[in-house]
């Protein structure tokens, strides 16, 4: 053996580390498939009309040390100041604890929502936390498990309160103590929905013009007022009251639930969960149980197994937009939930007490702080304030604001005159002098002042009294509650999620790792921008390499989910038609197999919803597209569509439909939510989109974390550019979308870090393994179960649907028996009776091996021979294994008297010998638990109860 | 409720974090304890006239946040240059996925040592990845499970060497092209024990007058040579032939065992562990079959468990020294089990094509350096290199050097004239032009050059060729797998771990985060002095608060284990008795019941172990102490004694042993390994101790790992302090210990972010608390068992020895039984059988809730009634939950013929109900692997055949 240099790529991440199949195992795929080699097959996939002229070309792809030492370098050009801009932003001590134990944890980051609610008891329970914590802390009845932001937050409580005020008034009242962002939010809102926003004092609120009202509490100058009155007048017009309220005052003031308030909404940001630039965070929403119904976002509810032991499942899902479609009011759908995790856990780690201490905390330092600068004579307001001040300065603002910068510290420019400031749980006596030093003040923090709140406007009630908050407050108690509950849930750190549509690829741990470093995570999004030069290079970066991927000339990172996206998308098409003087244009064309969030958006702008049949093969229905363009010619705004199908098909028409729209006047919106059938391969732009959002949490790598963060940036043709979203601070022609102008940016590094390290060889190599996979799925299943909707050639994109309703009449099995019967095998179920009822559609994504794929199949094709043992008699139809699945210890260690033995029921095909996992209970019940709706954290009596 | 600033304090680490028990929490222990207070336990345990003067002040404790941004300031004052230093140490590149999944992963690091196979499979799979990999590597058929740092790996194979020799020679050859710091070691631990090292050039070897010689490979200098004719005239003379190779080189070049050595040794480090300043990192240590017994250090083996599948144990205990004790001669214990796990699994995510790859890459920028500077004219040794250069610069040398720390890279100081140079994974084109500026050449690296190495010396076998070294390297997978070995095993994430004598509490995960950061990870551990300021000040901060802790007067730092500090610290006493003129003082008391080390360590500074006797209660006998002081009058050189004893007693009369043996001329060396139950209460140097060494992956918080690191730096009085262990490359008094000056110093961090949170008063809390939590388990369990040793108030120290010898004879319950029925209840067990066999010592630690306590003495009672049903009869005695322990799920799905139900064998009092700890494997049969030794990992195909 002489030296011979091999060729081997230690650090390619590209093809060995991201990639699942090795070349080896491709070519054995390859021979399943009876294709020569990858190309073939994707000549066979791809239709050569769609298929992009160039090939990526990104340069050479970085190792992940290389991307490491990139990141660094532009971290590095993010200046970390200290902020007391407030503003709804707040600097707070993550607990390490949470931090290490949840935020870089891939148990929590890697989960998906919890549809699946035997898989995901851990992250419900979690959840269940977070949203006791919002209920409490607001004084109503029930809570939902998070929203994207709380400007968003806001804009979703106006539109909620369109729904069950019984005022018949059609304007919104905003204080104009409101956050600047939240108003911005909301006149977005707004506007297409034809609600008229009127802003002012809430002296001159006149309930009876008005279906509801909102508030700020405290006021974004820092004004702590109490809202009874204003609550008041309100329930007598019969319009409903809202107030946006900080979670962190409520710990020490009057909460809106004993104002009067209907909705609560804010953000948990500064419970534990860093800053970001702007995000990700939870916003919350609470209001009274008699609104329970109308409220928008996920909501975890208690409920039942087989057993009859107590289990946690999503409540309440027939609200949902992919349930609604064109009745859907709201189009929310990612939420925030690994932030209303960490922020849940901030809360059960201090409990009561210590949050109480926290907020104690800052209202002392900043009672400190104002008699500072009152003995110097300056002119503090607000009299009663929790944690923020406004400053008169006159021409001192500049001098002082640059002194401030000086010291190291960010404070807020309000009007042309005026200097706010806000502090928070990390403020330290230094920074407090050093305030006072930018403001001329020579003076040393004595840690003594007295506070500064009315007695009136204390709270009065208790929170947070379940026992989860009662935990000692040992970190080995905390850190093995937090263990326990990882392990109870199935995530990608264990096996595939075979999700058709949801792209649960693999969330590398190089990517993850920049969002942890401070120069990412310590930014508030207001921060001056010669302080954010390393964001700001990233984002160029990265949109100009979207931008080559998907064929458009400009990207806004603003949308913070996907359906953020496409209602963003959807506003800036509306903006261009109004401003070519097409403002009647507001016809909708919409496939029936789109996405259910694709209505529900279109009706957020105020569209009218037309429906498009798809043909047999699951593809649009030409003629019927055709047919509906003509129809509304003069009205037709845009279409909706999505590629590849939701069938998961590349349809050979698209340029066509394109075509045809924009021939009508309307402009094409293409759902990116499919990209990664496409990346490298084919551009939405070249096909005839005008817009698209990308699921950069799908096809770029940022963990699904249970049920967000997203990212739904969107991409637009030059024409679109000036009506993007525009900065919430700064307005402009579109108005924005959500309260920071990039979104969610702490989440970027990972996208851009993914993109960097695949370089675009690699790009499109995982979107032909993405497509081999499926295709080797289908080929493996083909037979055993009949294969929804292929190509021309017989192939699918890169999902595929299998089609289970044939066995409900023979067997008996629905869907749902074959979904939990996965489960025993080790697997997160595919997407259930989505876009077809009854089917299963199945997406391995190119980040699983061979090996897995081929445990997939197994379980598959097992599952397949049990219900043969059905269809034949040779087992009971209500007492097999596919009707007990999933099976539980309990299910063993107690007697069994089943037609089948344990070893068939724990152990079949897939399920992993000594490592297999276990679902911690048995088949939910979800009926019971909607009939018996409870979303907070039940006391612990009924633990007992449930146990005997 | 008005506002009434509520005196809670919600960043106490010390007593809401650390500490376990709640404050209410402790008045129910009082309660049980029948005592009023703290105070009052307190002085019914600790005796009056041990109790330090003053209580512990370091001011005002930090809280986490506090605490990391003292780190940070403390950090940046380190300054990370590239090192090309070389000389055993390397930068790395450590994929991200094992950084964050294992080395930042509580699952792994606060594991124990895997003595309890059935909860330790994981670990010891990863250890065996380790063994295999080693041993594939060196070409040698066994190896263990890692030594403590390559220096140290070069002594023990001199003393193993000596072991296993024929030749009756008493000389050692050293290489001169040795590393320095190995040389100097190697003189440190020969010069006790009488061998003569004779250092010089391979050409000078005459193999009869020696019993072993050592050879660096490559040498120190960069040189390479062929050591077969030096092996064979080694065998020709029966002598043993070592060989210090580097682990990265032998992926290209010819293996120690294809030139006849018969031990390997060397530092793994550079397969993806982090430099540290010196360390932690794993060496290694392989042999040929015959020698295995002789070798040092721990070996995972592979077993069968009770139901005959494979299962994984250390193999060969009966080696150790804490059962050989006075016939021991080696101390070793503490291995570096985290850090081998890491460059197993580094090892595993490359796979030999990519170790091969990433060597050839090293091999060749190496090349082209070299070349770059013969260009030139520099004369550049040596003509056969794999990664190391060493230049001729006469006059230059300052210059140079000085040059390169401009461009950011340190180079190696050779003599006075030379200059090496030593790439890496991580060296950059970029970096192998700044080292040609530094030498004053502009030239530009093409990426292209010849090899350097002869065909003669390239490696002609394969290696790592199992499967799991040719795993799918996609990350996916990889991430799964390492899961799957963390889930089988139990840590302190999950459950109490209550190891009398280990003193397994809290590794926050505040603590452990700055080990993580660049500034402690990247620094070379021979990096010029004015670039570790931050590690200086650090570890003068610590030093000094150790004092204050202790009762000493400096700290050593530079032990790397518990058991190398005791030897470091006899060491100094040796070197202080000689250095007054009483070298020939060499008899050492040790009583019967001290930990084996002691005896063990004693040994290797050439003492005579002289036993001493205890008395019925544990404690040591004063008479015989005084008789065999008197007795050994002239050649007392110490005594070593434990306080509290290893029986858990604070024995009144330790001042008077101290005494005598001062009035012998003897010095006091107080082991610390019990320091848990004297900080803030008690100084062992006020008690007459001379000498201590700590435990800090005990008393301060470093995590075991899952058996290492550890850290056992010594204080020791003012008098001993010239006779500390000297700097491994300046030489000294006393000799080095370790390679690295302060042993492994990226893990003081952790002890110091510990000391900084806790305050004094903290820090005494946490003793009081430990001590506590003890009593309230002897008190809760007393009756049911009896405790063996207390004071002479009924009280014990920090842990508690619970005797149950006595089912033996009445139910033929051995303590293994009850260790693996712990098992079932989620329970690591107690220390089993030391310090008096077939009993249990149990120590709770103070980070335990009140709750945890009573999950294990509810589990504990449980047993004992379970007992009692085989002594009453009711129950087989063989057939029962005890003998068949620890229970499976393969023992549920199975059919169950037991006398007991499945309910009752598995879920037994303590155990979780749906968080229940499942083993992977049953009882492990540790005869049938001692018999059947296999420490590599085996074939597929025996797995096919255990499954059948």
């Amino acid at each position: 053996m002489a030296f011979t240099p091999t060729d081997y790529q230690p650090y390619d991440f590209a093809n060995r580390r991201h990639i699942g199949p090795s070349p080896a195992e491709m070519d054995e795929m390859f021979a399943a498939l009876g294709v020569a080699d990858l190309d073939a097959l994707i000549a066979q996939t791809v239709p050569e009309g769609i298929r992009q002229a160039e090939p990526l070309d990104f340069g050479a792809p970085l190792s992940e040390r290389e991307m490491l030492w990139r990141l660094q370098e532009v971290a590095e050009k993010n200046k970390v100041l200290t902020s007391l801009i407030g503003q709804g932003y707040h600097n707070t001590v993550t607990p390490p604890a949470i931090q290490r134990n949840i935020f870089e944890n891939p148990a929590w980051y890697t989960a998906y929502t919890p549809y699946q609610p035997e898989i995901s008891q851990g992250r419900l329970e979690a959840l269940l936390n977070y949203q006791t914590m919002v209920s409490d802390l607001t004084g109503l009845e029930i809570a939902n498990a998070s929203l994207l932001d709380e400007a968003t937050a806001c804009a979703e409580a106006m539109t909620m309160a369109k729904r069950v005020a019984k005022s018949k008034a059609n304007a919104f009242f905003v204080d104009e103590n409101c956050h600047p962002q939240n108003i911005a939010v909301i006149q977005t809102r707004a506007a297409p929905l034809g609600i008229e926003v009127i802003v002012g004092a809430p002296e001159d609120l006149e309930a009876d013009k008005v279906f509801a009202a909102i508030f700020q509490y405290p006021g974004t100058n820092g004004a702590l007022r109490d809202l009874t009155s204003e609550m008041e007048a309100l329930h007598e017009a019969r319009a409903i009251g809202i107030v946006a309220a900080d979670i962190m005052a409520l710990c020490l003031v009057k909460e809106p639930g004993a104002m009067g308030a209907d909705i609560a909404v804010g953000s948990t940001q500064r419970f534990g969960v860093p800053l970001g630039y702007g995000g990700p965070h939870a916003a919350y929403m609470a209001t009274k149980d008699a609104y329970k119904r109308a409220m928008p976002g996920r909501i975890v509810g208690v409920s039942v197994d087989a057993l009859g032991n107590r289990a946690y499942r999503l409540a309440l899902q027939t609200r949902e937009q992919h349930i609604r479609r064109e009745k859907a009011t709201s189009n929310v759908c990612t939420a925030q939930a690994l932030l209303a995790v960490m922020a849940g856990f901030y809360a059960v780690f201090h409990g009561p007490s210590g949050l109480k201490a926290i907020a104690q905390r800052i209202h002392l330092k900043t009672a400190r702080l104002a008699k500072g600068l009152e003995d110097a004579g300056y002119e503090v307001q607000p009299e009663a304030f929790f944690d923020t001040l406004t400053v008169e300065v006159g021409l001192l603002q500049t001098g002082i604001l640059q002194a401030a910068v000086k010291e190291g510290i960010n404070l807020r420019r309000v009007g042309k005159t005026k200097i706010g400031i806000t502090l928070d749980e990390a403020t330290r006596p230094a920074q407090i002098e050093a305030v006072w030093r930018a403001f001329g003040l020579v003076r040393k923090d004595e840690g003594r002042a007295e506070y500064r709140l009315p007695d009136a406007l204390l709270r009065q009630s208790d929170y947070l009294t379940h026992e989860v908050f009662h935990m000692n407050r040992a970190e080995t108690e905390m850190m093995r509650y937090m263990r326990r509950l990882a392990d109870r849930d199935l995530a990608l750190d264990r096996a595939m999620i075979p999700l058709g549509s949801c792209t649960m690829k693999l969330n590398a741990a190089a990517e993850m790792m920049p969002v942890s470093w401070r120069e990412f995570a310590e930014l508030h999004p207001y921060a001056p921008a010669d302080q954010a030069k390393g964001y700001a290079e990233m984002i160029a970066d990265l949109s100009s390499k979207l931008c080559a991927i998907t064929g458009y000339d400009d990207f806004s990172m603003q949308p913070n989910s996907g359906a953020q996206g496409e209602y963003a998308g959807l506003l800036t098409i509306a903006s261009w038609q109004r401003a070519r003087g097409e403002g009647q244009r507001n016809v909708c064309l919409i496939p029936v197999n789109a996405h259910g969030t694709n209505p529900a958006s279109a009706q957020m702008v105020g569209w009218k919803v037309v429906p498009v049949k798809c043909d047999d093969l699951g593809s649009i229905d030409l003629a019927d597209f055709r047919e509906k363009a003509e129809k509304h010619s003069d009205t037709l705004a845009a279409c909706m569509i999505t590629y590849p199908s939701t069938h998961g098909v590349f349809e050979e028409t698209v340029k066509e439909v394109c075509a045809i729209t924009h021939e009508h006047g309307g402009q094409v919106y293409i759902d990116g939510a499919n990209m990664n059938a496409m990346v490298g391969l084919s551009r939405p732009g070249d096909l005839g989109g005008d817009v698209s959002h990308l699921n950069l949490h799908k096809t770029f790598c940022i963990p699904h974390g249970g049920g967000g963060p997203g990212m739904g940036p969107i991409g637009v043709k030059e024409h679109l550019v000036p009506h993007l979203p525009s900065d919430p601070l700064k307005g402009g022609v579109a108005g924005p979308v959500s309260a920071a102008a990039f979104g969610s940016p702490s989440l970027l590094p990972i996208s851009w870090a993914y993109i960097l390290m695949m370089g675009g060889e690699g790009l499109t190599q995982a979107t032909r393994a993405a497509i081999l996979s499926a295709n080797y799925i289908a080929a493996r299943l083909q037979g055993a179960y009949e294969i929804l909707y292929t190509g021309p050639q017989g192939r699918v994109a890169h999902e595929c649907i299998i089609d289970v309703r044939p066995f409900e009449k023979s067997a008996g099995v629905t869907v749902e028996d074959i979904a939990k019967r996965l489960v025993d095998c080790g697997f997160h179920a595919p997407t259930m009776s989505w876009p077809v009822a009854g089917t299963l559609m199945v997406e391995p994504t190119e980040s699983e091996t061979k090996a897995e794929l081929d445990r997939f199949c197994d379980a598959m094709l097992a599952i397949r021979e049990e219900i043969r043992d059905i269809e034949e008699g040779r087992i009971d139809a209500a007492a097999n294994p596919l009707k007990h699945a999933p099976h539980t210890m309990e299910d063993l260690v107690r007697d069994w008297d089943r037609p089948y033995s344990r070893e068939q029921g724990c152990f079949p095909p897939g399920a992993f010998r000594v490592d297999k996992y276990w679902p911690p209970v048995n088949r939910v019940d979800n009926a019971y638990g909607d009939r018996h709706l409870v979303c907070t954290c039940p006391p612990m009596s009924d633990y007992a109860d449930a146990a005997e």
